[in-house]
């Protein structure tokens, strides 16, 4: 925990076709649902302690509605919306919802909403579901992928950097790594966190992009040899991986890629560095040293430059330019 | 990084055979030295970011001499000196030495010299032993174990909840699991962290112990499946494991033990829980509920209850009490 | 495959509660059912190719009531009936059931009854169960365990040399492996093989045993994460592991070992060498040199020492003579 | 072991710089030195049996020299010789060599050297470099990738059929999988195997393809986890992985690929199935289900259609059909 916000607590997935989505999660990923109302299903990975940390909505199409952040305390999350206020991206309070307590509501720079909250509510067991160790808040009792926890969320945004500055400098997140645009005069990618590994939320850098683009987001298993084990179960289920099971030198994680039913991109997670330097310099990657891709030789597939939203017809230039992140 | 230490930095390891206990950390364990002088040498391993993180000082008897820990930042360190010093554990503070800025020392009332600084010189590979990862401090040439960073800390107190009172009260680390004494009223052990997982510190409760004794220190491994292979090569180096591997229900991490040549324990450890919340109510363990050993059929060997320096006759009673920890 | 067997493809387990059993091994080890009669049910893993790898049977006590061989071709399957009936063992040719064709039938000096055949009945999916890959014979949508074929079987007997002799003579598989009991005279236990491993058969050698007591049958995991991941399933399933996980000595396995609801052990396992010589000389072990258990600090719970049908009140003197095995 | 070999012994490499490369397979993947002549560096994993299960000798250009065989007994040997002359592919008898017996040379129908042998001489550890188990031929001390042992051998050729029935009728080994090329109407790749993985030997189809070349040689390590470390190690150790670390659907084995420094590739080699069925019916891939790579979304580098010795001027034509073999 570094800075005023303890964790990343849940995402909001808009999907076209919120049923199918979310069988996807319970049914081949391994997430439990808490509850659902007439539009949404919560969602939660085993080891997810909070009510939710995935919420399914209906929407026209595939993207992330909003992403829930815990604060470090109540005078942290107080801090926080001062500091979100005085930075200008400040959208005020929002009354208490199902799942956690009032939430300060902030938009980026790139256009993503987002809420922080303190108080949250608890997920508890029933008797079956119990775990024999008292310190899991639920049996392991795996199905398919059996995610066990959120992670993080990356977005494309046209102001990298000044999307970066927002979470470094209002809510105290580390700026860990970054990657270079081939040119090498723009920053593609940039990872941020609150926490001990490389990121909890990361930035795609677009220029061209329009605001409010989501790329993916991710949720944890125990070990790299669980996402290889992942990556069977996906294929083997009719959902393909995307990209991977590989090894991102950002952070050292293995990960793979996979698109959920409603079209929007998820990735499974393990392995990575801890890291427990405040006062860590962010650290600088060319395209050709193998952040996105350790060793080199598995290029990113086209159908990964994808943003959510998807637009039917993204400018050439935009095209090109999310190569470099990418290279 | 929870409350007002960072990370823990260093463990100065007395040794009365420095000499053989180096060649062990470098040769088997796979540290690395960064440099020695007339008393000490100073190991780090290949993903330590300082200066070192182990000592090695000759001692007539194994035992753990001091615990060094970062602050979380400069600020940080003066809160640090003055809630140390109000809780009456304070030892004032000390000039810089080799490898960190000034320090201010105090000791836990179980009897531990501890000492937290802020400044702290950052390891430099040179040209030979730089990675090809722009993150990483150094090249990836794994010799033994290839133990990558330090972890924990594990002592024997007879004040267990004072200790754990004045990591959590003056420091601010999470008190996040004990275990009760077979009889059911005493704690037996219980784990303290200023990170994501369980523990950076542990003390094992032993009523009738003398003030000062060292149980393990613990370096850390990428994957559980590295601490499996550690044994491997343990054993075939002619350095037996001493219990494990396996895996502690506390914290859910993949453990093994081995003695190194000066006759303390050191633990290789990996996987474990990630756990974000700054308000988490510590989980209490019955003796029966495998805290120590998850499945509960792996017992702890009579070995695992010395503790250093070496007792030549410990009191039949505390011999019993120990047992309490262990079941 | 060395010798006129080609695998060990079935064992049928007796057990007093046989849909309790049968139950187990689908919800919780993750085999299929393939179809069930009035008095059986049948069952494989996921990558069992054949009809059935287990077949559960009621019976008064659990106890391994048949072990089914398939033979390295139509001509091995003569020579074995006439080297098993030259060999004072065999008890003749049965006619084709369900699963496979003709059989010939033989008994173990042990007491153990086995059968030989060529003609088998192999699994076909349909089309739901179809694997994406060509080369499996059912789609990896794994439950629980989800053990992947039958990989073993192990016998305690009376004569222990004498099994050993008949497979290695007249069936022509290896002789691999066996410890000494701790007094150095006796042979504890033997492991034999038709395929590259250590063992498709073993015994435990316990002179005062009555004849046909069977000690566990094993299931293959694609690797030791896997084994060690199915100790958390199986805990958390209410199935407490018996002993594990942890790394024989012997073949270099992976293992841990659980009852099954009727009382009978299972085995989960992995890893191990890879042996191509035919000309293998078996390995000796000593009672203190880690065979049962590599790193030598794990010790054999006295459960480990019972056997099927289970001894209400056996021998003081037999219990004595397994514990050498265990050593 | 399937028909009349019992195994794969060992690989010639042609190096035009044996010695660079001797001190790769040494240094970066772990091999150990048995002894050398003026011409060859004899080399073997630390799990291989045999006195050596690689050679390294000097040639202009990188290729595999011959290919050497274990028989599965002196009588099969004998059969193996008759066969391979009535096939037409014998060419007589050589007298013994340093590390074997008198040896049969025959060449494929693609133009490759064999010998096959039975009288072979087994490596004996000295004393420092004896196991603690008496089952390991020596200790596990592991250098870099520590490869345990040799796995198989794939080349190209312009007759792929002949060359799978070679071994198929003449050798017995059993055939086991293919891929068709994407017109679907020739063959691009087989795997034969006299073992229980998917093979020890494989072939890409190139019908322009001059005889004689060579693709890759693989080494195995004991689980997939292992082959992912080699990757990282590899890449830190200047020495680029080619492709991988990924999964083939043949086999379902975890490779990697990374030339040597005369330029030939080698594979790390890890996991698959374990199949016994003497009457297996070869599987068919299309070109498009994964074979080569199992998730479909790590598409083969152009590097990996390059073999040896290389041609300085392929015609295009030929490039095309090898791209066949590897969609």
């Amino acid at each position: 925990m570094f800075g005023l916000l303890s964790q990343l607590a849940h995402v909001e997935l808009g999907s076209p076709c919120p049923e199918e989505s979310a069988t996807f999660f319970t049914d081949v990923f391994g997430l439990y649902e808490t509850e659902r109302d007439g539009e949404s299903v919560y969602l939660r990975g085993w080891g997810d302690h909070f009510h939710h940390s995935l919420v399914v909505t209906e929407a026209a199409a595939p993207q992330v509605l909003h992403v829930g952040w815990r604060a470090a305390g109540e005078e942290a999350l107080g801090s926080a919306a001062a500091a979100l206020e005085g930075a200008g991206a400040g959208e005020g309070w929002r009354e208490p919802v199902r799942g956690h307590g009032r939430a300060y509501r902030f938009r980026t720079p790139g256009g993503i909403a987002h809420e922080v909250f303190w108080e949250v509510d608890r997920y508890e067991a029933d008797e079956a579901g119990r775990s024999t160790l008292p310190i899991r808040v639920q049996r392991f009792a795996p199905v398919g992928v059996a995610a066990r926890q959120i992670d993080h969320v990356t977005f494309v945004t046209p102001k990298i950097m000044e999307d970066v500055g927002l979470f470094r400098d209002a809510l105290g997140s580390r700026f860990m790594e970054y990657a270079m645009a081939p040119d090498g005069e723009e920053v593609a990618f940039a990872e941020v966190s609150s926490n001990e590994q490389a990121h909890d939320i990361a930035f795609v850098g677009v220029p061209q992009a329009p605001p409010g683009l989501s790329h993916h987001f991710a949720f944890w298993l125990d070990s790299p040899a669980e996402v290889h084990r992942a990556a069977d179960i996906l294929r083997e289920s009719g959902n393909p991986v995307e990209w991977g099971p590989a090894r991102h030198g950002h952070g050292e994680n293995t990960f793979l890629y996979v698109r959920e039913p409603g079209g929007h991109r998820v990735e499974v997670f393990s392995g990575g560095y801890r890291n427990y330097q405040p006062d860590w310099e962010p650290r600088k990657w060319s395209a050709d040293q193998g952040g996105v891709e350790m060793f080199v030789n598995n290029p990113m597939p086209a159908s990964l430059f994808e943003a959510f939203p998807p637009d039917p017809a993204p400018p050439a230039d935009r095209a090109a330019a999310g190569v470099a992140a990418a290279s």
